[in-house]
């Protein structure tokens, strides 16, 4: 999994149906910027564990969900520098 | 999810019967280019979100879609340079 | 998908049996080389839409197929510099 | 597979129910941090093996575990500076 | 698939029952290493073809096999240089 920062919530309108109305959030991964379906209800600013893969879709709520990205836990304390 | 920026439709003429008639964009994600279904009727300068891995199937209409990356959203409001 | 350069076919004798007969082709994304399984009879000099995942095993004919990157579309009109 | 050193446990306590009470190592994989579920009892300072895509879900326990990225092996001889 | 040379074995005590006897290489895919399941007998210095993804976990015997990378073939005539 990846340790990523929340930054903000993202709007999109126009999406698939599929998404329902769970929330997705901008997070940054490195230098990257993804977005990543919320399960655990994070705030901007959180530190918080990503999961990818085929495993992103159950964590998101069902097989059949279409995330690639989802956030499954928020991480209690992390320092960014100490661990650099 | 990646963010990335709908440059132009692609052409191909000789494909797999699997992709049907559904439209192919290219998309910018950074600094590469890749090649995304599209099911969402994005144009050219939209900024979308793009799904990949297994849920990319799905996400075009079926578990036997060939896809591993699918347009999913289009972003109502994304400035690039804010964000970096 | 990714945008691949056909460059040559490539000759694996002892592989395994799930392969079966399908055309093995080295493929130039970017700076890499890759194999890619042909499903669509490319030749060296095409430029091609490769697509992985496990959206490459049924490309490639079946769900069993052993492929993670299969030649699915031929592009009819690519001018890479255009591009950049 | 890729050959990681396990780093530190991580402490997630708002996390999906999904995880059960394994746990998670934050481990380094070149100069990138990753997260991954222990399934062997790896410690600290151990070189490992990690397995990630959908793999990563049985090794972690079930088809429906949600990791991307699991503790498959505890390496018994690994010299870094020998491979490089 | 990745073309990747084989470097040397890896010995791995402590692993999951899951990888039962197979063996495991050591291989270089540009400049990572990586770790592979060997599904056709290869040895240090070979050129071979690895793939990943979920195909992977079939190529190495079964469904459930928990590998994200299995050597598929050994490539019978690669010069790197001359790829290059």
């Amino acid at each position: 999994m990846k340790i990523c920062k929340v930054l903000k919530p993202l709007v999109s309108t126009n999406r698939i149906p599929g998404f329902e109305h769970k929330h997705l959030q901008v997070v940054q991964d490195g230098s990257a910027q993804l977005v990543a379906v919320d399960a655990v209800g994070s705030i901007p600013g959180d530190w918080v564990i990503c999961v990818g893969s085929s495993a992103a879709r159950e964590a998101a709520g069902s097989k059949e969900y279409p995330s690639d990205l989802t956030i499954v836990g928020i991480i209690d304390d992390w320092d960014p520098d100490a661990e650099r």
